[in-house]
């Protein structure tokens, strides 16, 4: 069990740091790639990383883009126009906090979920519903 | 950096282990409480801690019903009726696939996200889109 897993104050469960933004699936490929490099990503290399599709990777980036986490340049590289998706200070400070309740939830599940067998049976009366 | 940020095949960073049925963050709250509470929770205390309404709840336990991984129970508690949610096996055992998958996004973006000034600064030629 988790030292806090006892712990079952109303809202224990909520997660309210789990920002909406950054938790949706497509996203959080995007910026976890976008964290881990620093420089950069050209459209086409970060579509492959999270095997999106076009339409799909600029859906996610312009929302990301509206929120301030993400900023986006245009430019050339080897001779052909390109787009550059980069992390901003914001993104990466959110994603910081979104992290940090992500380690809370493992924290908080992962001792309690490996137990083995530890579905307890019910006291008589219950029936399914 | 992580062992693996470096790594760039196509898909690393699509997360396809991340289940969409626990992922919402309302449901990633409530499926955390049950696999931290074994015995089952009755429906009003899992409200409470995953600060929900009822309608919300309802909404969201006949999907994890539905995809087999609660069980809902009737039955008294207290000398009143009322409903009792247990994880099941199953969802006990996609619950610990989805932390596993949690776990690698955490490793592979931490240390990453965490660098001070890991925002490298662009070469020349690229502007704002």
């Amino acid at each position: 069990m988790a030292k806090n897993s006892n712990s079952n104050h109303p809202g224990r469960f909520a997660y309210d740091g789990l920002d909406r933004v950054i938790h949706e699936k497509a996203r959080l490929g995007i910026v976890t790639s976008l964290a881990t490099h620093p420089g950069g990503l050209v459209f086409n290399d970060l579509k492959e990383l999270c095997s999106l599709t076009d339409g799909n990777l600029s859906r996610h980036l312009q929302i990301l883009s509206e929120a301030g986490m993400v900023q986006i340049w245009k430019g050339y590289k080897d001779n052909r126009p390109q787009t550059l998706c980069q992390l901003s200070a914001l993104g990466r400070k959110r994603f910081l906090e979104y992290l940090s309740v992500l380690e809370g939830i493992v924290t908080d599940a992962l001792p309690a979920a490996s137990e083995p067998a530890a579905a307890k049976k019910l006291n008589e009366g219950w029936s399914p519903a």
